[in-house]
């Protein structure tokens, strides 16, 4: 197959890229590299510096004598997505070009404006490319679980059935976002729904949870083939961040008290949940929904995990509640759906100590990078800078 | 009070202002009349025609010896935004300020994306300047029923109480929208719910049907106050549209079956719930919804009390089901609620033979005007161009 992987330098986008170039399939990227801009913006950087993509390109040939093309370029710009849409002419599109950071997106007005128009500006053409150049192409956008907020009742896959004062009827499922970031998904959801009906498109939303993890069978191939793992407060996932800080010693920050539950997953079972995707695609007209998670824990049972492992490799390990950056509730019911992807096959990678061993043995390798000052939380959900 | 009208140059903006100026309040408008461009872009134009906005305050001044301040300028611009703010320090917002065409919107690539910064943009930052400069305002954002589509239950106001397995919550109302402008309607009220929770803000969401008139009290008290009436393929709702085609002896155009059912109101009814919202606001850190209509219509229905009214005038009117441009259910179940308003004291002015009478005569008196090659439905919402 042809896939075209949009955001393919990012943290997931180049995992997955090499990934199903692996598998035989011919990959093309698509990234204007400003993941690298906002890192700029915000005196953040990852773990293990990260070559140009072109560089990580010719790696990869030389690694697997497998080639990987790629665009530099800005979705928002539809000239330039047409052009290389029409060049790669793929059968799946995996999308993950997107501002991913909630507190990026709430520094302030123009983050978040910015995160807003990039987000759905890119999304729509991208939408209106595929009607042009390949309309019988397979959408697959990636989302998040925080579409969902923490609500009261479990959390269906994209819609739900709803029984209202004797009738009933299938409906999106509510959504309630929690940043200006979350509330792009939001969005973005809500025009595929539509373009798949009008276009008639196939598309399959993937709402994720937060990812946590370094290699996959692909990064280990060559030390320049890493992935950009953050540990940062903007763009550090929370288990990441975590085990960064059991490495270096300093105290789990825990935001808040902790009890804030979400599901979470390994970064080698994103690839396979896309794999899954690519291999069972929505048809045409059709918009799917697939919750992409394989675990449920709470910020606290995360903590007391890492810090268990922490200690079995003799670090010393304490945790500290932090006063919570964010507007979000601390004490909810959670019990989110992902059978979808159970019943088409995802062998889920459980958090294991295995498993955070071997990224905290990463993570010490890497100790001289880290940058202590970028790890608190400085972005507040409330009082910001107007 | 103190009224920034954003949209002030508008069908329903421009009425408002006069209206509470009227009622003694100070009343400021900001608009970039950009709805003459979009007029100009697509060869349509009011039925009547507009003076400049400077001179529709002029003649205000000179009829009621009251003053409308105003700024032509764009809520996209945070700058200028911000500067009118500061200036007009609102003790109320209402906020008409967006591109209104679903047509428009489903015009090509460029006026879809067009519409959706346009109106999240505009949105975003009214929200972040009243944060800085008046957040104790209110904001009263115009939205619009067709954010809820056409679920087979009953619509509520925003909100709905979900029973699912044996757990229940009060959640937001699924929304599905028919447009890419509609959807900019649910793209706003997610972020506006977010933002009052966050920002601490107040805002009253009206999801509004579409509004059926031409005269207010206000514009009647000179020909030069006339309000931007269109009977377009684009700008024209369904009632005006069919009470031009009855003037002038064509037939109403019905799309489809005219069995697509929607909750309607007279513009004089628009003025009274935004005065009704104005005078119970909502309180700070509230996001709160209300259903704007009065009355339940299938286009059908419509086409008949027209085609009634203008045959008792000695009008000969025919009924034309023409081909759907929309893909919208034809067949389908509707009980909106409205009953915030209804509490709150609104009178309802019912679509009587009265009114259309009026309507109708105002309508011939300006017979010449009207274009006729302006009211098929070009635009599709399939095949378009891309």
């Amino acid at each position: 197959m042809r896939i075209l992987v949009l955001g393919g330098d990012g943290y997931l986008g180049w995992p997955t890229a090499m990934y199903f170039s692996k598998l035989g399939h011919e990959v093309f990227i698509v990234d204007n590299l400003s993941k690298r801009y906002w890192e700029a913006q915000h005196g953040v950087s990852p773990l293990m510096s990260i070559p140009s993509l072109q560089k990580r390109v010719r790696i990869w040939q030389e690694v697997t004598e497998k080639e990987i093309k790629f665009f530099i370029g800005d979705t928002t710009n539809h000239r330039f997505i047409y052009g290389a849409i029409e060049r790669a002419m793929p059968d799946a599109i995996i999308h993950y070009a997107e501002q991913p950071s909630a507190p990026y997106s709430m520094y302030n007005r123009e983050h978040a404006v910015f995160t807003q128009v990039n987000n759905i500006v890119g999304t729509l053409n991208v939408l209106f490319a595929m009607k042009k150049y390949v309309p019988n192409a397979h959408l697959i956008k990636l989302g998040t679980m925080g579409v969902y907020g923490t609500p009261n009742i479990d959390i269906e896959e994209g819609f739900i059935e709803i029984k209202h004062k004797g009738r009933k009827d299938v409906l999106p499922f509510p959504k309630r976002a929690g940043s200006f970031y979350h509330l792009t998904k939001v969005h973005d959801s809500n025009n595929i729904e539509f373009a798949c009906k009008v276009l008639e498109l196939g598309a399959t939303d993937l709402h994720q949870g937060p990812v946590y993890g370094i290699d996959t069978d692909e990064t280990i191939l060559h030390s320049n083939l890493v992935t950009s793992f953050h540990y940062d407060e903007i763009f550090g996932t929370v288990l990441n961040r975590f085990c960064v800080e059991a490495a270096i010693g300093v105290p789990l920050t825990v935001y808040g008290k902790g009890s804030q539950t979400r599901g979470y997953l390994n970064i080698c079972d994103t690839l396979q949940c896309v794999r899954i995707a690519v291999e069972n695609p929505a048809v045409l007209g059709e918009y799917r929904v697939m919750n992409q998670f394989t675990e449920v824990f709470s910020v606290m049972q995360l903590a007391e995990i890492v810090k268990t492992a922490g200690e079995k490799m003799g670090l010393k390990v304490d945790i500290r509640n932090i006063s919570n950056p964010r507007v979000e509730k601390e004490e909810h019911y959670y019990n989110p759906k992902n059978e979808k992807f159970l019943k088409l096959g995802l062998q889920p990678h459980k958090l294991s100590d295995v498993l955070l061993d071997s990224m905290l043995k990463r993570i010490i390798e890497a100790k001289e990078n880290i940058d202590t000052s970028i790890i608190l939380p400085s972005i507040k959900w409330k009082h910001k800078v107007i």
